[in-house]
């Protein structure tokens, strides 16, 4: 039983909590059990708390006024604070530190009803450094990506219909793509991120995951001050720009095959798709986000640096000590390029529904200790513009392989639209079992 | 004995606690004992532990390891995270509330041996709302400006040489300029604003209060990861464009008395002082200003207003619920200008080893309600570039009004360095006492 309801949507668990089919408590116990059965091989979560779960869903069953997301359950990514679970940044200093507040993205999520499951395992500080022990559950042997490896794992194979995440590379996109499930990366700010882990402010920001587009919607409502209603466009309606980079990386097989395979079912389903080009300006960007992640890193770990030395990675002492000796001139230059390809990005793409690109190089690399490239993630970020992760293909081997769909700043409602129709189109009920 | 203590600036006190000619121990005692004395009348102060101050003092005094700040009392505004003291945001939803992290700001003041005095009062989150109690030690009739009203009043006032604001639209440099105070806002993003609360991320900064520009370069050195030295320019090689904008508001008598001696004072001085101007695209500024900082508001605010609505004030309901009316196009559109226009600005003031413009459009109103209007400052700080309040000017009332020094981003270095020049050549040595 427990294993159907693990199966279910955030969605469609929404409906049975809300007539009260189904009683959060039990809901709970069904996500402990399948964590306890799953973790040792998945190791998805740095901290649960059974007892304080169990007794939070228990208050949530009595409680009369339900909120949109009464009693689903989320896993929180350990860069996040959380009042009542410790926050350890996968990093030694922070271990078993328990800052007694809520970052505003959890307050929200409780006051829409949400049941913190627990913490899920991150990259150390979200950023670089020490990667956490979890495994890909498509393929043990493989990474689940990063730095929101924990969260996307824990989604991936079942463990909860729903986690956060927070991007500044292609930290909750790269992972969705090895995972095979739904992710959403909103525009730039659109969601507060006070209280979660700063590394770079320019390009910070906080993001989900779940197991069917409509799931990334229902996220994106409770954290949107508007929740406005989000239009589905009929597929010959539909106008997909699809962008295959060539600057930003090189693709590998399974992804080429990923976009050729999206390309026709599109194609077969009457969509209007366009193969799109963006002016040679925007291959800096790959560069320059890294300049800019790297450079404004030197203020965030800053006070680590002084008062933890020894136990902060060396990737981070390297980023304090600049020892890529970026300097300030080329940090103004990448900032005023990339506010520059911002502006005309959306112009771009606002003649489309959503511009389809790659998530990923190709799919998870073998090995914990790689958690692969976010060639592809970086630019997007650096313009700040929503990203939704689509798990639309498996290779042959049974591994994930997804696609961007991105579209201009703030156009968030309409990229997920979108989303919600290529999932309807090519069948995608439930990513982590879907197969083609 | 404790008042002539009172009179020295951080850097005075500074060689007195290296040589241990000063113990911890007994400036804090003087520091409490002023703010016994005085702040039922200033009322700058949200919390003060007097047994915790001295607790650390003793420490202090014990420790052989003395870093730069060694001993030195800083007021911290209550909008930044301590973990032994409550952080209430001057707001009912967090009365004394405690969650126990320090903000990485604070971290660093501690790991450099600043002794912690306080929490400092401020408009609600340092925002907009309810106006802290805080007079201004000058005249208790009028305001000390804010939203760091606190911290710029306690300097003012002599209860601590040094304390901790945040600007996002005048925060800084407006009480400074109303308190007769030294104070910096570095360039946007130097410092990291980690356990900070937010406002609107693209303005929010930290910065600082104290009695001499030389003081102000003794905190920047510690929230520096070079730490590099800052050359003193001679006078005959200063450049200094002098700015009076038109379009962003109308300057009082009171500060175009500031501007002409100031004026009158480097020429005499055989320092090049060229009048400048900005392109007018620079005039639309103070309204982007006001779009960005009010419609990033909104997802600042989201967590309380949906958890404590009664208790949030009035103007963040506004905000969250946009009754502006404002459009993410036009957020967009401020945001692709002011890109635009930091770019230019950092080429035209590349030119001159800073630009002198007013701070605030007169001396602090009278009254409490009204905080004074930041059109001087907004500007600035979308344009992320480091500004110093020199108090440079007193009316015949005895009331203060400052001028701003102004540089390219990044140029930190550049303005305090020129920032020292000028607090000589103007004969300001104890802004708080000064008078010329």
């Amino acid at each position: 039983m427990q294993d159907d309801l693990m199966h279910l949507t955030a969605s469609q668990l929404q409906e049975r909590l809300q007539s009260r089919e189904l009683s959060v408590a039990e809901l709970a116990k069904a996500c402990l059990e399948r964590i306890e059965a799953r973790d040792s091989a998945v190791r998805a979560w740095a901290h649960v708390d059974r007892e304080l779960v169990l007794a939070q869903a228990r208050e949530l069953d009595r409680t009369l006024v339900r909120g949109p997301l009464h009693g689903l359950p989320i896993g929180i990514k350990d860069v996040i604070l959380t009042k009542d679970m410790p926050t350890q940044y996968n990093s030694p200093i922070y271990r078993d530190s328990h800052p007694t507040m809520d970052a505003a993205c959890v307050t929200i999520l409780r006051a829409a009803g949400a049941l913190i499951l627990g913490k899920t395992t991150t990259v150390e500080f979200g950023a670089t450094g020490r990667k956490p022990p979890t495994r890909n559950p498509h393929d043990l042997k493989r990474t689940p990506g990063g730095s929101s490896s924990g969260s996307a794992a824990a989604v991936a194979d079942l463990h909860v219909p729903l986690a956060l995440g927070t991007q500044t590379g292609g930290s909750i996109i790269r992972p969705a793509s090895y995972c095979g499930v739904f992710a959403m990366k909103p525009t730039w700010n659109r969601v507060s991120n006070e209280g979660a882990r700063r590394f770079s402010p320019s390009l910070d920001t906080i993001g989900w995951f779940a197991r069917s587009a409509e799931d990334l919607a229902l996220l994106f409502q409770v954290f949107d001050p508007d929740s406005s209603a989000h239009s589905i466009a009929e597929p010959h309606e539909l106008r997909i720009g699809l962008y295959r980079p060539t600057a930003w990386g090189t693709t590998e097989q399974a992804t080429q095959a990923a976009l050729a395979a999206a390309e026709q079912r599109l194609r077969d389903a009457g969509v209007h798709v366009e193969e799109l080009t963006l002016p040679s300006d925007f291959d800096a960007l790959v560069d320059e986000h890294r300049l800019i992640m790297l450079t404004e890193a030197r203020s965030s770990f800053l006070a680590e640096f002084r008062t933890h030395y020894e136990l902060l990675h060396e990737s981070f002492r390297e980023q304090v000590e600049n020892r890529n000796g970026y300097t300030y001139e080329s940090l103004r230059a990448a900032y005023d390029h990339a506010a520059k390809c911002r502006s005309i990005f959306d112009r771009i793409a606002a003649d489309f529904d959503a511009i389809l690109a790659p998530s990923t190089v190709g799919e998870a690399p073998v090995g914990l200790a790689d958690t692969g490239s976010f060639a592809f993630n970086g630019p997007w970020t650096l313009l700040h513009v929503p990203c939704i992760n689509v798990p639309c293909y498996w290779t042959k081997d049974g591994l994930p392989v997804g696609l961007t769909l991105v579209g201009p700043r703030f156009s968030d409602e309409r990229v997920l639209g979108t989303a919600v129709r290529i999932a309807m189109l090519f069948g995608i009920r439930d990513s982590a079992r879907w197969r083609p």
